[in-house]
């Protein structure tokens, strides 16, 4: 079995970006206008994207969430963010709904800039779990987009979202959106900005030690953690915090990187039990190797090409650890298994 | 010879501090008020901090510029950030007068957040160059602070520094100061962002087809670029632009990264001719190494322990490429060889 734990529905038809459209024409006083998109144009988004490369590469079911890029959170304000997400994890659910072998719900947050509070994001998360049946969410530690406007995660602010996350039983991958800052390019600089700052956020923070057993995954192969390593290592060491050996085996890390050498240091530096396969297709990166042939997104022959990783590791990487990691996924998975 | 090409006046005397708090404490009426720091002190400085540890690690010689995370280009306004880098610059060359066989210096830039012109920047290098003697400058992409106010490098804004970078034969190295946002953390996240996004604002640019022979120096690394590669090889193919494998040949790295695997990636990544011995000391990272008994910033064992590097590779990183990208290193080095 192998499970792609990190994809977003970049495909997802013209009545998404119509709707988004309409938010912008009608930015000083938002409805919640209704999303023109049809089943059958769902089926074709999927059957010639998503599912096309997911059968081709041999991936059997993917956690699947929004489109990352386009939540656009620092885009007017909570209501706007708030419709916006509604409908986006709407449709998730709809993709979930027709294809339940091949995509289980991951929740967009409804994030902005600046807020005096993250109720509405609890409130989102819950709706998604217990309505929709989502089993995580992405969580943004820079809604402003590139602007870095919001307290750090370790902040009190963000706690009320920790707790219904850990009450839920459900992790968060730490993913930004869009920048709309001009110095920034979203997949170039901002993504790995994200990545590294969020990861920093969470290790300079006592959210572990607050929510024992709260969960989070930092995508991309962790930004620039693998690499850095020493680094974080030294300050750890300057902080007086626990050492980074311990602390990488207590969050998790994705395989949505391009390269062979790239994915063998990162379960190098974090083991293999903390690693999740992950494509992130159809992502931001979409272009053919030379080296290889293949798309860089195709992430699967990596691990599959790394002679030191026994059977059982393979099985950790590509199907166990992420049940562990999503432990809402059981009843999808058991419902698979029997069919 | 051994020539570590970035450190940082990180233990100036206390005079440097006295001269800060003043300009705190009268910002509304900026005066270029006198340093207090005298020869003996910046003796005692050295003797006891960067030279004992250039002479316990066989550093030759070191290029030396004002102590990078307290130049503070976000702090007051343009007048503040002249007054503080002249003085800081100044010290640099009386360092660089007392000890003309041992340290090189490199300028700081008067930078200020969202300035109409860069010309107080292009006059400052000029002094700096023409009349301290220095061979090259800092160049920090984000003068706000973590805040990312001003527009990438890129952008014309910046082209009359290039053109004065040009007219001397100066590089710069791209390299942030400290941040002011609580969303970030100097060391750990901030100067990572900075060498991700001021790589990747120069990756996206035409700076160096509009100023052959340019040059700029990437440090810690690279930032993320040997690890995130294949994500940058890919948006690189995907925005049509000349291959990673090419533009990585015409942009240089140092190596103040703190492990042999990602020294190794780096050189691997980039090639021998792009990579220039650094250690950053006495920099952000203070703290040994449980695995190797060493402080990590003592970077040189990192290289000569690389077997698959020859006699040759080993003196372009540790001697040539260095006075190849800082070419007004010249006069003194054949003074050097002299003595």
């Amino acid at each position: 079995m192998i499970i792609d734990s990190h994809g977003h529905y970049t495909t997802a038809p013209a009545g998404m970006q119509i709707f988004r459209a309409t938010q912008i024409a009608f930015l000083g006083n938002p409805v919640k206008h209704p999303v023109n998109v049809s089943d059958d144009e769902i089926r074709a988004s999927l059957d010639n994207g998503q599912l096309k490369l997911q059968d081709e590469r041999g991936t059997d079911v993917a956690l699947f969430s929004p489109r990352a890029s386009h939540m656009g959170h620092h885009f007017g304000d909570e209501r706007i963010s708030r419709n916006w997400t509604e409908v986006s994890n709407d449709l998730i659910a709809r993709v979930a709904g027709i294809y339940p072998d091949r995509f289980i719900g991951v929740a967009a947050l409804p994030q902005s800039p600046k807020l005096k509070s993250i109720q509405g994001c609890v409130d989102e998360l819950e709706r998604c779990v217990t309505e929709l049946g989502f089993v995580g969410c992405n969580l943004n530690p820079d809604p402003s987009g590139g602007y870095w406007q919001d307290p750090p995660l370790g902040d009190e602010f963000w706690y009320p979202l920790y707790e219904k996350m850990v009450e839920l039983d459900v992790p968060a991958m730490i993913h930004g959106s869009g920048t709309c800052n001009p110095a920034l390019h979203t997949t170039g600089s901002h993504y790995m900005n994200v990545d590294n700052t969020g990861m920093y956020q969470l290790m300079d923070s006592t959210i572990l030690q607050d929510f024992p057993g709260i969960r989070f995954i930092l995508p991309h192969g962790g930004g620039s953690l693998p690499f850095q390593y020493a680094r974080f290592q030294g300050l750890s060491i300057m902080a007086k915090r626990e050492p980074l050996e311990e602390w990488v085996k207590k969050v998790y890390f994705d395989t949505a990187i391009y390269s062979q050498d790239a994915v063998e240091l990162l379960i190098k530096k974090v083991g293999v039990d903390n690693v999740l396969f992950a494509s992130e297709m159809i992502g931001g990166v979409q272009a053919v190797d030379p080296a290889t042939g293949r798309q860089f997104d195709d992430t699967k022959p990596y691990l599959d090409e790394i002679e030191w990783l026994t059977d059982e590791d393979k099985v950790k990487l590509f199907e166990t650890n992420v049940q562990k990691v999503y432990p809402r996924m059981k009843p999808y998975m058991d419902k698979i298994a029997k069919a």
